[in-house]
């Protein structure tokens, strides 16, 4: 495995990484939930960029459906270059979700948040940063380095570390327990995905492609859109199949391609409906789904294992990964250092 | 001017939708903000779909630079497929924006604040809508029937109620009296960019963009990317400037379009850097901007006079309603019947 890139080396370490977290992060979680009900929170803003917002988009919809808390993605420049931060409600949580901990903007908002009296909370892999610095409670993912410059497993545990607190926060065993499986259901995924490799030729010169996906997996549409900017400069922009209903499904003509995210709980019906209609629209369909009547109507298919809709995201972006990752081969890219970027990026 | 199509006509408009809710629309904006006054309005959650999304955007910045409140942009599904809305702390005010009023799930948010008790309001171009059933106060644009399918007028109607509302929330006639003046800026950028037509030539076989500005103006990149969409089929992702460091910079090869928005205030060093950067890349670069540097970086110009950085995403539209416009013209696309789509989109 050697001469194998770092990248798919990362990708393949997920399992063993939430399992880790699984073991070694619940305390953590267990001071933060704590800490939430000592200052009586009520609804929760968060600070976060690129790959760790789409961790925070997965937050707000599962701590608002589990745990019916509102949760605010915040628009950092109005902390950093414009200074002139909202006031947030008493009650209100302050969370900075970040790999490395280090942007600029991030940290601001958290600072502010202190200054404003409220509590505040990390999800980082860096356990040193000054995120960390400026959080009451630190949630510590023990991804171990990243050394790839896009991330995936720490994505993955910043998933996985949301979903636990959200089973905490409910006092929820059964969900406790079924995060439990998810590193196996991750491996699953993994096996059931071992012809992305083969699929991915097909690929080698789409340009564009659209990612649609809903509710929980409206996170997973921005994560596999962003792997495949990143890593093979495929131009890839997710959407909520509703919004796209109010207006970009017009981009779709015979041949384009369309990345469908769906997984086989409460919102299959409207997924269905949706393949159907890109079918009749003769879009090229790439099916990432746990649903069977979804996986068929694909040119490509790429499957996970039925788990609860609220669990899905953990699984759904693995074959969204490994897409981002053998397109770059395909193209001859490297995938471990692509253009342009850094692993740390600081942005104000 | 009767062979012009709708769109042109509504988008030469604008001026005077704006200059006649100046007159008649502050009325409503009194009571709701007296309304505001007696719930103790804290924090605002703010539900709607594409156009009117970019409006919320909008909003976020404008609130909560100039007043300081907390703005949420809601996820509608929570309310509709999953049945499990997020509990609104004391003093929320749940406002829905939609030009028709008609969409489902954006009635439902708003069905669901009043049942949990919370005040409610609409901006809308339907006083009779279901939308403005559910309000307690409502602010009708008085737009005028918007016939063509891409919205222009009712979106800078929005983006005018928003700066007004914020502007008798903070009690800031300054501000009142500078939006008297929207009306004749307004009109100064179509005079400004008598020139789109022409320009659009050269992206006759542009398939993809980036749109990219910061802000306040991220509601503008969204929008403009939004009209691209709807109009010209072209493939063009809206950024934060900050986002778009943070990993879809490596998208940019040399001839690479990238759309700058930016104003002249604040933020005008940043979006320098920015395009110092792209013109580094090699992109081909449209520059919105009321910034003389800015724009002379552009390989194509689109000017608006300068104003606070508040006031500026309702001039910065303008010329990219123009450019959307004219490029469909183009490419022999009919501009007021774009494909696949029709002027009320009901989504669930």
């Amino acid at each position: 495995m050697g001469s194998d890139p770092i990248l798919f080396q990362e990708i393949q370490e997920q399992p063993d990484v939430i399992a880790r977290f699984w073991q070694d992060g619940q305390g953590a979680l267990d001071e933060l939930v704590a800490g939430m009900r000592v200052a009586d929170i009520r609804q929760i803003v968060i600070a976060a960029r690129g790959t760790s917002d789409n961790a925070a988009r997965y937050a707000q919809y599962l701590l608002g459906a589990n745990n019916r808390l509102p949760v605010m993605l915040t628009t950092p420049s109005l902390f950093t270059l414009y200074q002139r931060p909202p006031l947030f409600a008493p009650g209100t949580l302050v969370l900075g979700i970040s790999q490395s901990g280090q942007s600029p903007d991030i940290v601001s908002v958290l600072a502010e948040g202190k200054r404003q009296g409220h509590m505040t909370a990390a999800i980082t892999n860096s356990e040193a940063s000054p995120l960390a610095q400026q959080a009451d409670h630190v949630v510590s993912l023990g991804a171990g380095r990243e050394r790839s410059i896009a991330a995936t497993k720490t994505y993955t545990a910043q998933l996985f570390a949301v979903g636990l607190l959200s089973a905490h926060l409910a006092g929820d065993a059964d969900r406790i327990e079924t995060l439990q499986q998810a590193p196996s259901l991750m491996r699953q995924t993994l096996a059931m995905n071992g012809d992305v490799e083969r699929l991915a030729e097909r690929y080698r010169y789409m340009r564009n492609c659209v990612v649609v996906g809903r509710g929980y997996n409206y996170s997973t549409t921005f994560e596999i859109a962003l792997k495949l900017k990143e890593l093979t400069y495929t131009l890839a922009e997710p959407y909520s199949s509703a919004d796209f209903l109010h207006g970009p499904v017009s981009l779709i003509e015979p041949g384009f391609s369309a990345i469908v995210v769906a997984s086989s709980g409460i919102l299959a019906p409207e997924m269905r409906a949706l393949v159907e209609q890109l079918r009749g629209l003769r879009a090229e369909l790439l099916c990432v789904s746990s649903d069977e009547a979804i996986l068929e109507t694909g040119r490509s298919r790429f499957p996970f294992p039925p788990v609860p809709d609220w669990l899905s995201p953990l699984l759904a972006v693995v074959p969204g990964q490994l897409l981002a990752l053998y397109l770059a081969l395909a193209r001859d890219f490297d995938p471990d250092h692509p253009r342009g970027l850094s692993k740390i990026t600081e942005t104000r």
